[in-house]
């Protein structure tokens, strides 16, 4: 481009002037999984992009120290971008986390899940200010709304009552789901506040004959509400074949009952119903061997980690090349990562499912009018109004959430070392069953 | 949404409130192919959609009576939308050219040119529209240029002197190009003239080893330059394995040897360079196969017929995942196309080779500022300043294109019935060698 032309069409253009990066601290109940349980503090990182005519584009991605070390060495480079600009970002990012210069191919072959996330992380809070600039909802800005509304899914987890250290709040209300009962009164709360139409339970916790109990008791008490079950990788191929028999017609699909991709395609052959993952295929990089393979159904995707909203819109594009279904992974989580996944997913026309969110398992936020701006019906959630996200920071929020960040001593989640609170012979290692 | 939130919105946010697509014809030299020889006039459609607010936005397509029938079954439904809502877009041209409602999935998996056509025309407008909205040139809005120029490559052509029938104009002044030493005296004018750093000989027209002594001739005179040579199908698989051996260090890439993938995934087992095509991957329905046959190394894109822009993006994301090079095809085509290609071309990461583009061929133009408004340095071309495409319409030149359309005669593109107007027994059936 002419230099002319830049500087021509620059006087006018908003431009980053600041970037910041907040680590913060929520209140995280007790959650099993197959790695063991959550602590009391799930970590986050509350990113704004301030320009220079005073917008600010916000996102939120994981608390972790690599994470906030790869935000912390890429923000200084965006300053001076022009928020469209996601190529000299991605670039920009690329050289910041990676320490080489970018040369057109952000994701290598293997995949590099910290180098998207910290993309996914800044363009998220980019696309925002795009959208405030022009004007209009952030999912108008990523092609318009192909729905009216999200659908979200009960994510239910078995859970102990109250964490084994007091962190110094009150225990949460949801109470103890350790046995069927306590699953299918959880499910009922939950269905019940928020509407879901769809259920998953979040397994490789006990023995899959005891978790297919559940399921089942699930399904007598919700005898229309699909179902499925996420084992994180928990089985073997040889316990998936075993238990296979028994999903048919209960299951929507099987989420991650392997850890590898090979084992996935293993599992693929003998499938009596559609495999789902956000462990096997989480790059784009993944995406041929997955395709050779035939190892998945269902990608569950996840802005965070893949890239940001415009590389999930990509993956959906895969989905419907490669007849792949698309539906949405989740981990603990505020409301700028929930405005932004349903931004997303009101413009993906092969959203073929609920989508997971831990949503209901939290109880502070960070985004001006609080957890008030997400109001769930029948399961689903319309984006918030307004320009970009539609989210505003509430910084008070925010000061107290970076206290506890500062003040709960966690720096990376650690599932199992909590876990070992309780049994300390904890073995964390897959497959457990 | 909920609906206040629609209307609050949509006060301030342009609406499209009128379509207009114009069919032109403009002036095209006798250039020969494996079909037969491109006739006096070629045929497009230059497409406008203005919003309410009195914005324009340009797209430029075929001027076929499919494409011009599909483009107004069409335009009448893009009335009312936000410019911004390309999902709207692609189902509504769905519906109105299939006559199928739309479910999510765009183009079938055996692909459909027309309607992708459709589509890309009004979303090249509809982008235009989006990137003024934002007062940045488009390939910012696209996401941010990855590179100050795009190369294209200089397009030769085995030519006849002047056409068999007096058009109505004069004879182009590039003259015949029958012989070797004519393409060579084409491409020193052609490489003079516009600085190309790369040749690409259109053939299928005479026996490959006479083009192939083309091609010595061309390295003979030019042995820097890349080559490369494209049958478009003309040949079968077993002349193309019968002439492989000679085109070891001659060529940059094949080009469309055979007509069909199948075919492809056939000579892709003996190639000993990269494969490209235009020809047989050509819908994102045929990705899979391509990929599975390992058919096709380089994709040359046409945002034309692979459904606009941003699919044209998505195209290139495929080609990085999937490890295939990206270039751009070309038509016979004026300035809104040529900046709608730049545009795209300086925001794709891998587009590897620099791109095919007819427009040295042509005398006319529908833009303001006419040929002036693309200066070629070094074989590469900036796009045009200013917010969006930065091209406005010359709507005196817009009306004598669209008379010369009235009265040219042509309707549909139909290079053999014109060759056989010097051959009456041509039969432009493929493989021809």
């Amino acid at each position: 481009m002419p230099n002319q032309t830049a500087a021509a069409l620059s006087v006018r253009r908003p431009r980053v002037a600041d970037v910041r990066v907040t680590p913060i601290a929520f209140r995280d109940p007790p959650l099993l999984n197959v790695v063991g349980v959550h602590e009391p503090w799930a970590l986050r990182s509350i990113i704004e992009v301030e320009t220079d005519d005073g917008r600010i584009g916000l996102g939120e991605s994981y608390g972790d120290l690599e994470t906030l070390g790869n935000l912390d060495k890429a923000k200084g480079r965006l300053v001076g971008l022009d928020p469209h600009d996601t190529n000299a970002l991605v670039a920009r990012v690329h050289e910041a986390v990676t320490g080489q210069p970018f040369i057109g191919q952000p994701f290598p072959a293997a995949g590099d899940k910290a180098l998207a996330s910290a993309i996914g992380a800044f363009e998220v809070a980019f696309l925002d200010l795009q959208a405030q600039i022009a004007g209009c909802p952030l999912y108008q800005l990523l092609g318009g709304a192909v729905r009216d509304r999200v659908a979200y899914s009960a994510y239910l987890f078995y859970k102990f009552a109250r964490h084994k250290d007091d962190p110094g709040y009150p225990p949460d209300d949801w109470g103890e789901a350790l046995d069927h009962a306590q699953i299918v009164d959880q499910t009922k709360r939950m269905v019940n506040d928020y509407g879901f139409g769809s259920i998953k339970l979040k397994a490789g916790v006990f023995d899959p004959d005891f978790e297919i109990e559940s399921l089942r008791a699930l399904r007598k008490a919700f005898p229309n509400h699909p179902l499925r079950i996420d084992p994180n990788g928990g089985w073997s191929v040889e316990t998936t074949r075993r238990l296979m028999p028994r999903f048919d017609g209960l299951l929507e699909y099987l989420e991650d009952p392997v850890n590898s991709l090979d084992e996935m395609g293993e599992v693929a052959k003998f499938s009596t119903l559609p495999l789902a993952t956000n462990m096997v295929t989480v790059a784009f990089g993944h995406v041929p061997k997955t395709v050779r393979l035939n190892a998945v159904q269902v990608i569950l995707s996840d802005h965070h980690y893949w890239g940001g909203l415009r590389a999930t819109q990509a993956l959906a594009h895969y989905g419907r090349t490669f007849g792949i279904g698309i539906s949405m992974h989740s981990n603990s989580h505020l409301g700028i990562s929930l405005a932004a996944m349903t931004h997303v997913g009101m413009t993906i026309p092969n959203l073929a499912y609920a989508c997971d969110t831990h949503y209901p398992w939290q109880v502070e936020e960070v985004v001006d009018g609080g957890r008030e701006m997400f109001r769930f019906e029948a399961g689903s959630l319309s984006p918030p109004s307004g320009p970009g996200l539609g989210v505003k920071l509430d910084r008070s929020a925010l000061s107290t959430l970076h206290h506890q960040y500062v003040t709960c001593g966690i720096r990376k989640r650690d599932d199992a070392k909590e876990m070992r609170k309780y049994r300390p012979d904890w073995n964390s290692a897959r497959p457990r069953f």
